[in-house]
């Protein structure tokens, strides 16, 4: 039960994103700009930050709902469990491998970043904005991971659930809630 | 030396604040609702929030800036040296220590946060909306402190910088890079 009184029938985030629109806007318009903006980095690619993120935060809601996004995107389910078994060995780019990890490290500390993880992403062809946007991208999914679990938000078990919600977060971004969302259900 | 090309007078999250101002403007405004907009907590006690995270979670910049930030709000530089060393026998409120506590439980996981300390806030008289206010300050401090930290950003020395950088957070708040603020010497 979340500690404190969302709609009963908004979960994970939903509800939070509901229960304080004033605070809801900004965090809706950083994450568009950062998920679904111009970017040298797929939707696909960033949505595969975001999942790593959550995935080591253990937020079953995000990791779900990120994942479920990730797999429509990229037009695979492979990619997303790979990446959770072991960055390396999996089949992203040599870039993006470097990119996840230094995800990784985000999520952990802003210390743990190293001079040799982002050396090995400028070698691998990484830019500046793209070492930028995948920190603040992980950044913003340690915000996300904490707000989810912190406030003890309901997570729902049914798969047909995030794949809706990964389905409109396709098709109508991050700015608002999707149309027709009130009626999804847990 | 920062991973990235930011400007070089601007030390910690000024220079990434400027290095992509669509990213930044909505984590200014998030801020600016969060710490300065209307609360029936104080801005001095909510700015011990954003302190006891950073501290929490070693980021150097933001530590010191939100310290002396609360130092200048509270009129007094003794609370913040308490609850970096000991919240429950600080001179904060009892509502404060509940909800310092669960800020400090945010930094390590949203899953620490517990039952418990969520009901000893509420039984000191915190609101449902302290409460979220407190867990969303606490996550956005954890991503500041990973942003600034994880892109290996300039931490000023100077004490007076911090003094600089607070006077114009009371004054200006967090919406934009305060009046003056460039000519700031490291």
């Amino acid at each position: 039960m979340p500690y404190i009184s969302v709609e009963e029938h908004l979960p994970g985030i939903t509800g939070l994103l509901e229960y304080r629109k004033d605070t809801a806007a900004p965090i809706r318009a950083l994450t568009q700009v950062l998920l679904r903006g111009p970017s040298t980095l797929t939707e696909g690619e960033r949505e595969l930050i975001a999942t790593i993120v959550s995935h080591r935060n253990k937020c079953t809601f995000c990791v779900t709902a990120h994942t479920a996004a990730a797999d429509i995107l990229l037009g695979e389910e492979t990619t997303t469990a790979q990446i959770k078994e072991n960055i390396s060995t999996s089949q992203v780019s040599d870039k993006m491998k470097a990119l996840l990890t230094i995800a990784a490290q985000v999520q952990e500390s802003g210390k743990s970043v190293t001079t040799e993880s982002v050396q090995k992403a400028k070698d691998t062809g990484a830019s500046d904005t793209e070492i930028h946007d995948t920190v603040l991208i992980a950044a913003l999914f340690c915000l996300y991971n904490r707000y989810v679990d912190g406030l003890s938000t309901v997570t729902p078990t049914d798969p047909a659930f995030y794949k809706g919600l990964a389905e409109r977060l396709k098709n109508n971004g991050y700015n608002r809630l999707p149309q027709g969302y009130d009626h999804l259900k847990k």
